[in-house]
């Protein structure tokens, strides 16, 4: 090697990493070849795994908190959809081979301020130089007892749909941060750029739906298409209305300021809020819970027969949905 | 987007990945946000997580079925050093913008092929497009019956300590990719490059080391580091000689013509062998169950009072080791 190591894999993990595992005794204070995770008496485990890319997910600028905490939002809210409790993680770290050490402090930082806010611990990982940008990947375990767990497959004609908080926002956040929507006034802007920056997973409200919600995904392809995956896991239709659906304030003055932004709340990712369908027999229930979790849910439409996702516009007529999704490729 | 995508990821998912979780009832058929995994009654799980990058740990041109292949398996032998048996396994691909499909059908039968072979299952994943070198990340998750695990910390000085198999060949194997070696035979350059290439997780003799063995590593970073890992995990240090270390007819080969290669034994990583220490009164067991399990094992040193690790030489002198182990950065 040319270059003289700023610091080695080992430093790093002693420096950073270990203390985020202080608190997960099969962690072994990532010291030993793998790590051990005893699950709880009539419990499974839950797991998921999402990766970030500098460059495509989130800029070369952004503060690495808050790419750290993206990161292990993204995932728990993978975990609060399928009504899991968050218990640990897994972190692969890919590093440009000139990269900042600050830049890791921050993102270990990021990670040790959401660890205490979601209850959630590291458990293992492993570091790796690269000649491309800076990836990491989270691999997060959550548990749930045995049977409780909320799928996508469990939708039924005459159910009620539900949405979590309010749509769209992230998408919007992107738009503001890309340079687009200038006009918006700035506490708008600020307001869509957090959403997108820093998703609420709905963790408590995902506990709240054990044993009352018949399907549950999280929203983040977007609206009409985490709806199509409820559908065709389901093997039923949906129909949802435009005006029904749950708009912020900056939402909604976008929207007014720029009306080809609308489809924008069907079709934008990221919002990571909860859709659920459940019996009308449970909506009161569930209503309660969600009071109870403090999170607000909207009923945005039906569960029907057939396939697909059919949208009402607010003049009556269906809106024609060419985009329904975000596409990696 | 400019380009017409060619494949969506849902597609890839569906075509490639979605099968080889055919037989993982809690993968959901990949279309959930996570996937469940209960553990056997009395096991823990164990859970440990690798990342392989294009250009770094494999060449581009490396056949993708032989990537996907050494990125399960080194997942797979950090398992076996606990002495866990794989379950299953996620997997976070990173694909550049420019990919070739049929890297990803190649990747996707290499995966199958030792799905098969270590019994193991996918579980879950995330696929994400990369301006980088193709990523890929895999969490594996064992299992162990509780307190059956093996660690690094359980070394205790009298202890001996063995290593399985033949070292230094993935070293030598690497030498030989990078063009060095030339004048090896043809038939020991092939065996080299295998071992670098396609690792052997020693599952098997990691059951038979549980409850015989008292502490375990598998050689990823090197003989010396991986010693050095041990001892200080169980603050204690080791004495080997060098003249007792297993070497295959190949390493033989390259150090009788190159004798500057000797001390790559001790410090080159990727054999993927297990390192252990047991007891003096559990050898003879071990050796046992090691014949049973059909994987050799030799007797290298043993564990010492103090800390760090000492190489005896041929010639009964202490070998100075200045270099002992991989660094990635």
């Amino acid at each position: 090697m040319a270059r003289r190591p700023k610091s080695g894999e080992f430093d790093l993990i002693a420096r950073y990493f270990a203390p985020l595992s202080a608190g997960q005794p099969g962690a072994l204070g990532l010291r030993d070849d793998a790590a051990l995770l005893p699950p709880s008496p009539g419990a499974v485990h839950v797991l998921t795994t999402d990766t970030l890319i500098s460059g495509v997910h989130f800029l070369p600028d952004d503060p690495p908190a808050l790419v750290a905490r993206k990161l292990l939002r993204v995932n728990i809210s993978d975990l609060a959809a399928m009504a899991a409790q968050p218990v640990a993680y897994l972190l692969a770290l890919s590093l440009p081979r000139e990269y900042d050490e600050s830049w890791v402090e921050g993102f270990a930082a990021g990670l040790a301020q959401d660890q205490e806010k979601f209850g959630i611990g590291l458990l293992g990982g492993d570091t790796t130089a690269t000649p491309g940008p800076l990836s990491a990947t989270i691999t997060a375990i959550g548990e749930v007892p045995t049977g409780a767990e909320l799928r996508r497959s469990g939708a039924r004609p005459g159910d009620m749909i539900f949405v979590s908080g309010t749509i769209g926002d992230a998408a919007l956040g992107l738009m503001v941060l890309a340079g687009d929507l200038l006009e918006l006034a700035e506490a708008a802007a600020e307001d869509l750029i957090g959403r997108y920056c820093l998703p609420r997973p709905r963790v408590s409200l995902g506990y709240a739906l054990r044993g009352r919600a018949n399907a549950a995904a999280d929203v983040s392809d977007g609206l009409v298409a985490d709806l199509g995956h409820i559908c065709a896991a389901s093997g039923v239709g949906a129909r949802i209305d435009y005006g029904r659906l749950p708009l912020s304030p900056a939402v909604r003055a976008v929207i007014a300021a720029a009306p080809e932004t609308a489809s924008t709340v069907l079709s934008g990712g990221d919002d990571y809020e909860l859709l659920f369908t459940c019996a009308p027999a449970a909506a009161a229930d569930i209503s309660a819970a969600a009071v109870r979790a403090e999170v607000p849910v909207t009923e945005i439409g039906s569960v029907v027969d057939g396939n697909g996702v059919t949208v009402i516009g607010e003049d009556g007529h269906e809106i024609n949905m060419k985009s329904t999704g975000y596409r990696h490729f």
